[in-house]
């Protein structure tokens, strides 16, 4: 049977950064089963935050927190040091260090990172904009993007799309289809901003097939077939040279890997 | 003058941890520029990290390490020891608790978090979900949704729906508008499912005037009239109550905070 480890995730806001950390964390021990249910946003009052502990102890839990108030951490930090509880504070080290270099102290304002600002905004229009933009929809778009993903069927554009518009990053994308003609905008788009996807044949054809059985369809050919699959990856390489766009293969990269890569690529024509 | 502080980020996998919770530390300080370009993602070669440690200590920055190789990790760890470099290591602190509380070791395997497994896949999915049946497109989608988000317009639907779909839900939305009959599939949705999103009308008039601008329109009375915006609303009240929707209100939430709200309610449903 697996061992269990029971976690305990504390924050004067949403949690957002222990949960990143914890997903980290966690794939490093595939053979421990977390029980991450735990957990307590929103927490600015001590006689909370000490009712939160006190479960803690008889859960056996290790606690996380990202507190930001220093009263509520300290509060927490000596709780856990008398009570032997298992606490690691994300936050206060980061700012020790940040003291020690500048002698700034931080606001201590919680949630301030889910703020309403310029920068959220531009965020929220990005990701509309990657909806409204998605799948050659309206190829318009293609002039306003910061970057237009071409590929053909199962290319992971949509999902790549969406994770660089999280990012901020306006992205549109066109599916290829050596049927389709091109839509004549794309001749008038900044070569610099094109994405090309590749992928392997044989995962491709893999990919499409499951793709039919979720949809619950029998096979269809010409969507599955190696040959035509070589067909259409080719007639995309050619597309890819004529725009000079920057290709990448997808085979066994996760879409954060890939968004990484375009990231890269983004920085290292900025300093051309 | 503002004072800089420059952030040095070293990774085996993407980094992603270490952005994440530099975001929330930075947001602690708006009197800081944060100089934070500089990330170091798939370093596993102790020359290579060395290399880094020493630039750092040119560019007097702060390091923060989610190294998850031991040896690497305790290379960076004594060398900045040695030669008083700030260094934040965010893995380890949390591996020794783990292995005081369980015995167990990690298994040190960088990007491990970003394998292509099922769990992976289903967020996929669940965000070509999101997109395939945004803004109404197909109603159908609404009874294989986890989640179906009904509201006026610029109440964030898409943005929301899209950032539930990166947490794995499958989710749809669909825009209230008093003079456009509702889909009768509606009627089939499991009323647990359903979320009615409010604003402000003040709000909302401001939001969509911002619209209009950004889209280069002149103002187009209906749209952004206070008094139409008033009857909009309360059409979409009537809608939410006729299917016992679980309304939330946007004015001044984040995006963030609405998903976790979502979340708290289905956790609070599925205890019931």
């Amino acid at each position: 049977m697996k061992q269990e480890i029971t976690i305990y995730a504390i924050s004067d806001s949403l949690g957002g950064t222990s949960q990143k950390l914890l997903s980290a964390v966690m794939a490093q021990y595939p053979d421990l089963i977390f029980n991450n249910s735990y957990r307590f946003p929103f927490i600015n009052k001590e006689s909370e935050l000490l009712d939160i502990l006190q479960d803690a102890i008889k859960d056996d839990a290790v606690v996380i927190s990202t507190l930001v108030d220093s009263h509520l951490a300290a509060t927490a930090r000596e709780f856990s040091r008398v009570n032997h509880l298992s606490y690691l504070d994300l936050m206060n080290p980061f700012f020790e260090i940040i003291k020690e270099k500048t002698g700034t102290q931080p606001i201590e304002v919680p949630g301030v990172l889910h703020r309403l600002d310029t920068e959220y905004f531009n965020k929220i229009s990005a990701i509309e904009f990657a909806v409204k933009y998605d799948d050659g929809k309206n190829p318009q778009g293609f002039l306003e993007s910061d970057l237009v993903i071409l590929g053909v069927s199962r290319t992971s554009k949509t999902p790549l799309s969406i994770y660089l518009a999280n990012k901020g990053y306006k992205v549109s994308n066109l599916p290829l289809i050596p049927e389709v003609p091109l839509p004549q905008v794309l001749d008038k788009v900044d070569r610099r901003k094109m994405i090309g996807l590749v992928c392997d044949p044989d995962k491709l054809a893999k990919v499409r097939s499951n793709r039919l059985d979720a949809l619950g369809l029998t096979q269809a050919t010409s969507y599955t077939d190696i040959e035509k699959i070589y067909e259409e990856l080719d007639y995309s390489k050619k597309v890819f040279q004529k725009y000079q766009a920057h290709v990448i293969n997808m085979t066994d990269k996760s879409i954060e890997e890939t968004a990484c890569i375009i990231e890269e690529h983004l920085k290292s024509l900025a300093s051309k």
